[in-house]
């Protein structure tokens, strides 16, 4: 299943070094305008080869739109982007095509399907993201007709941990850094792993701002639980926080209770969101991802045969994935609250009433 | 949506004080065994009222089979099961009928419908999960058909953390600790916010044992996000881990990709899950619950006209939700494994010949 | 999958004679009024035993709301309803155990499941039907607030067909027929296969009124396909027309063409669909149904190995499904327009700045 | 919704005057041989301009494949195929931009979404049926693979009725008529509308062999409403027919019950459907499409103000969609049986004992 929402919908497809990757964004209502270099941008900040933190892979990342945009505007019809891979020239993949590389898809893929396209990890591969953020650029059109805004940066690269929350400065940050005074030694740290052949692991902060009150299905497909699935759905990510999250254990629930005011929440322990709902408040998400297990040292694995084999790495990485993850996580973010916002405008005979009549 | 899975389909209803609560179970394949018995049996692991560690609400939890089982055995049609609610009786909701409980979903609900019923949280009560535990324990017997096995129990209550997983000693429980030693401290600590009219957070760590290779859908609907989506999707959880989890950031690459030998891996920092996919080792999930909302000490809120109130609830309460949390998450990733096998099927054609040559 | 809709979400459960049938209903606006005789009027309409003309097996079809409902309005939660089967009561099955009745779901069911219910056709009994009334009367609720209305009534018994359409009389007429004066005619040729031990065809006709300009998806959810399948759906039946239906073959497209003036369409060859959207005309549909299996005359079969055998039906049986099928239909049109009703809402941003701004 | 199907899934996209066409197909098993050159002759018998019975637009409709397949196999991940519009070149569209064509879908898109793509009708076009085809030969690759086989041709032009049912006749024939004694008639028939700027109806016969028995989700995705659902969803198809379709109505029980012998059925008036499922025996389907909208005489319509106006359309058009609907009822036949044959693997217990054992 490449299909991503219930209403608002993103499908894709595209391998590593196939032709090309891509989407079609499904339930887009129609007389949005279509900001074509909007996307361009955001799939800009996720786009490899920006600097040295980064796999060196030179990518444009083009997107090129084939359908459902008219005169500047969306049409309520399917929409598709494609973006064609230009860095996907025939090399040896001798060393790769009969290994399965740890830590990566290569064992389960192989397990899952008898067959994988093993040139740069296929489907599995992280590029697959950038469909992503083509979908999540369009989601945040639609958003920002209603007034929502979405936000990210890195919250921590190994035990350096961001205590500033500067979206700005993130988006000039070439790690994504929420904090101009830790990314320093948040950069040497990276630079220090990427010496070494090794990586580094990290996380990433999302604030959603200004959610109408009521967002959410709430029972199997309540907000927090759709954007548990979106974020620990992103290659790397191994948990998820919402609000409080995992220190939420050790309060009392005196302690942890946002008390009310007819001016709003007196705090913000549950992160926007009640019994699976938006309650107006921010919504603050945590998403920690694992150390990129791309490295250049020689590590134990087993053949296609089930034979011992040991394998070391050739090819171009990230030192660590949570920074290009940043805008991924925004963009997946944007995608579950656009979706929702689209679910929920059924929720009430008063909104009927007000389309129909 | 009251819908849960995409081939093992649980679809629930049902609200704390209504007539009753239930499910009806689609997609479960002919010719299973129906052990009624084992079905009860889950339900009064999770049924109020056990000791002085829960709510004192009174339920029997009497599970009713009403369609889909015909001489014992599934007939592939959709199975519907209903518990009768018997300590609903009327009594006096006039100080939570006009104010918003914090911490609750009274407030979102209302933003949600304009309409809620006040009456024990009506359908964001936790009573629902009761509807979960029935669906899961009909996982269940179908996943002992291929021999996989689902484990759960209390890590944690605040910050006394079980150091032991021992599940057979959590099944006798009466916090369904997992670890012998630290209980009787864990017990204390609920004790005491008990008796200080308030409540404390816990986590729950579940095991699922022999996943067979390949489970899992690989892009959106991974057996990771699934299975966050599912947590998360629990009352009160806040936070969801896969394998190392938050931890998984301080590590480099080379210490957390999981080496291959013949034999198997190595180690488990994956969790038993790789791009997505079960990779058949153990795939191991911390949820973590924030403290109940539901305590006794008055609260700040305001009214459904947005006034300013004080509320102090009366109603009988867990002090510590993720004990009789423990069995719900067991169930709920009984739900996602049952019906990632059932997706799983289709993925090559060598299954497709295996059916119908 | 037992679930019908995207939106508004109808599933279903239980066999002709186990202990109920029922279903849950999800996706329901708050605020609605439920009027709950009403859906029991709706029942009746449907129940078996009315008259000489339909079977003689004796239910209530009694409703019991379980969930959803709070002081006489819908919250928004799933609504379940429940009909026990009174008339269910052991009797002797030996007959049917092991052989398969020809012209119904006996021998398909036991090839997909390889067990089957065989008490009155278990599952694949039309009793099921009831919970599609149950259903599309709370549908029904729903469209009447924005103006919409459904009608159905038989237009022919074998070959006798209706030249008026008298919803009013069909409503009266035991055997829900739209023309006062071939009533009497239809009535005599069901006698006449009733007598025989044998069944005969009928057909129903189904008007929408009021149908708001733009419903129905335009690619895979038309609004005709959805209408279709809805009907084809149905047990028994074998043919489904929209507006010209078979006919519009004869035709050229200038005869055809629904030419368009600015009071509305000068004719109604569309039957109310053009590219799979609703055009604000009636919506006309016409069903086929095939005579009832279910006979009282000796035929070939076969048993469960196999082997040849001789069949003769024992029981109650409705000598034309059609007059029953009837209400069946209107019930399917109106969760069909309800589905499209909430999927409309998101087609265009207009709407959407309705209900947030 | 731009998606067909629940595990073999198609989503498409693009417009008639767009920059391209294409789709995604989902759920595809790995380890298919993936026979480009069949999938074009496919879209080769549907693309236009092949003779004077059809548009003479040109359209090479030549297929480009962009991911999911590898080393000439299937890989189980998402395949996207693309047509890019040649012959779509900017000219006046000054007379349909404001106006409505009676018939077509203008008036309807525009009313559910306020804007629409006037250049050839843009998303409603018929051109959208090129993907549906590519999709239909990947499904028969896959249905091959069990031994199914889909065939399809005209029935009838008019009133002119193919008496025999030569499948490979009409897969020579200019008209794909299934009877090489009517062929001249209906051809006449045809070759009068055209020269007389007028259009007409015509039917077009499906069959499917050799499918197994118990394909088809009992309820509410049943085999025949799936189908009749695909059929209806075809550009301007008005009717659908299964078996003995709508003259069933004429019959009695035991005329229309098809007996059962250890060696097959006697007869099959069923279609090879019963109670939704199959039942082992050929699957007949009647499909009528109206005559199509497009034809050059003057119509009475209205333009986007509501104001009269007569409309004398311009352009290219087929004198009877039928006859290149006929490979579009079969693609749309496969499709249907791609997603039941995989819908059905989860069916019983024994199955997924198969699979996993």
């Amino acid at each position: 299943m490449n299909s991503f929402g219930q209403r608002f919908t993103l499908t894709t497809f595209g391998e590593s070094h196939g032709t090309a990757i891509g989407c079609i964004l499904d339930g887009v209502p129609a007389g949005l305008e279509f900001d074509e270099k909007f996307i361009q941008s955001e799939l800009d900040r996720r786009k490899p080869g920006k600097s040295k933190f980064e796999t060196p892979r030179k990518e444009d990342d083009k997107i090129e739109i084939l359908s459902g945009v008219f005169e500047g505007k969306t049409t309520g019809t399917s929409i598709s982007m494609v973006i064609y891979n230009n860095n996907q020239k025939s090399k040896d993949y001798s060393n790769v095509k009969d290994l399965f590389r740890p830590g990566h898809g290569d064992f389960t893929y192989f397990h899952k399907y008898g067959i994988r396209d093993y040139r740069g990890g296929g489907r599995s591969s992280a590029r697959e993201t950038a469909a992503r953020v083509a979908g999540g650029a369009v989601a945040k059109l639609l958003l920002k007709q209603v007034g929502i805004e979405v936000f990210s940066g890195i919250r921590s690269i190994g035990n350096i941990v961001s205590e500033k929350t500067d979206f700005d400065f993130a988006k000039e940050s070439l790690i994504c850094s929420l904090d101009p005074i830790k990314e320093e030694a948040q950069k040497d740290l990276i630079e220090k792993v990427r010496k070494d052949h090794n990586s580094i692991g990290g996380s990433v902060f999302v604030k959603i701002k200004n959610t109408p009150k009521g967002l959410g299905e709430p029972m199997y497909n309540k907000l927090d639980g759709a954007l548990a699935e979106a974020m620990m759905g992103i290659n790397a990510v191994k948990a998820v926080e919402i609000g409080e999250g995992k220190d939420s254990v050790f309060l009392t629930g005196y302690e942890n209770n946002d008390q009310i005011r007819s001016d709003g929440f007196l705090t913000n322990h549950a992160g926007g969101i009640l019994a699976g709902i938006s309650n107006g408040d921010d919504i603050d998400i945590n998403i920690y991802f694992k150390p990129t297990p791309s490295i250049f040292k020689e590590l134990k694995t087993v053949d296609k045969n089930n034979k011992n084999a040991d394998f070391l790495l050739k090819g171009r990485h990230d030192p660590c994935v949570a920074i290009r993850g940043s805008v991924v996580c925004e963009s997946m973010a944007a995608l579950v609250i656009a979706d929702m916002l689209l679910l929920n405008m059924s929720s009430k005979l008063e909104n009927i009433k007000k389309v129909y009549n």
